[in-house]
């Protein structure tokens, strides 16, 4: 179990369907903190979520003790050096920096990018599904002879490309393109496979029908252009 | 000095006018650490260049011991794992992460602000130059009553932040729009006297009159439309 005093403070302000909030929580399970969620409706902020991350307005936030962090990548190497049991980033200095590489990667590069999948049509999308394709192929060769990116167990870079898995194969169905097609990708497909037999993703992800209900509300505002 | 032996190779292929690449000078040399400079022509990258770094083909590129390493924040904090002498990062699991958020937010959000100062002109410049002001002001209050972002002594945010200091404050006298005012932003003037009376920094950043000279044939370019 995680070491800690029975006498500390840890709340988490997320939002049920972000994958940067839920990555959270993953981390969160996997340490075994105990931690109070407080679920925020990001189209009326609450004023503790504006006085706690001024900068950005944004979930998620790890309150511990009182005190705020944001940032989801943040976030995940405070909790990783805070309680340090079931260490999710590995320690030799080398393999650490490639964690650290590749959930960026994850972040600013396939999630900047597959996020324009929706709202878009035509040459347009199919432009934007090859571009996400290329960043995925980088993801496809490093998992090759691996159970996870962290190697036999969970890691940083699986908590992070959660959002592969969870968001945007589940944003698929409702756009109607396979941007991660099997054939194409049997080693992420295998890859979502084993964080499917994971006791904590299993806990950890929105429930399918629940969330495919909000990307297709979602992605319905997106491509009428309110957002 | 820095825990080493005579044999291991430290390679860093960078770029002069990089702040990108000088942070990575800064570090290397606060650590006592000896390397080897390979100057790459950004206009016609090495194949060397594009072999260490195929995903973004970019400098700064650390090697090693032979391994390579990309991404300025990712490098940094694997220098400071790894030659553990004069940390730059704090021990402290609140102050690191505190730390990292702000190294993100001079990258993600000032630096990618203000380099569109660059090439705008008219009232689209003047929305430019208000919102990294804005941005800045967040840097401008963390530095109350602190001779550095570390504290008393250098550290990560300071060396990430020099691009403030050594390129934005730069580029002001080309563009001809003075974006930190010295009466708006009393501490992050102070801040840059500081950081011009720190020896690491003297010896490892740009010569003014060669960077104004690079910065200005840049931002012609840019200002034609080129790039």
């Amino acid at each position: 179990m995680a070491e800690r005093s029975e006498s500390e403070e840890v709340k988490l302000l997320g939002m049920w369907a972000s994958p940067f909030s839920r990555r959270i929580e993953i981390a969160l399970t996997l340490k075994g903190v105990s931690y109070e969620f407080s679920e925020e409706d990001i189209t009326n902020k609450s004023s503790l979520l504006l006085q706690l991350n001024p900068v950005y307005k944004m979930i998620p936030v790890l309150v511990h003790n009182g005190k705020p962090i944001s940032e989801s990548l943040v976030i995940l190497e405070y909790i990783d050096e805070t309680w340090r049991d079931n260490p999710i980033l590995p320690q030799d200095p080398y393999e650490k920096a490639m964690a650290r590489f590749w959930a960026k990667f994850v972040d600013e590069q396939i999630y900047v990018t597959a996020m324009k999948v929706v709202g878009k049509i035509g040459e347009e999308r199919d432009a934007v599904v090859e571009a996400t394709r290329d960043l995925l192929m980088f993801l496809e060769k490093e998992l090759v002879g691996k159970d996870f990116f962290g190697g036999r167990s969970l890691g940083f870079v699986d908590i992070v490309a959660t959002l592969v898995a969870f968001w945007l194969m589940r944003t698929e169905e409702i756009v109607g393109v396979k941007v991660v097609p099997v054939e194409k990708f049997p080693e992420i497909h295998r890859w979502v496979k084993n964080l499917l037999g994971n006791d904590v993703i299993k806990k950890c992800i929105p429930p399918e029908d629940e969330h495919l209900q909000y990307i297709r509300a979602r992605s319905c505002v997106l491509s009428l252009g309110f957002v």
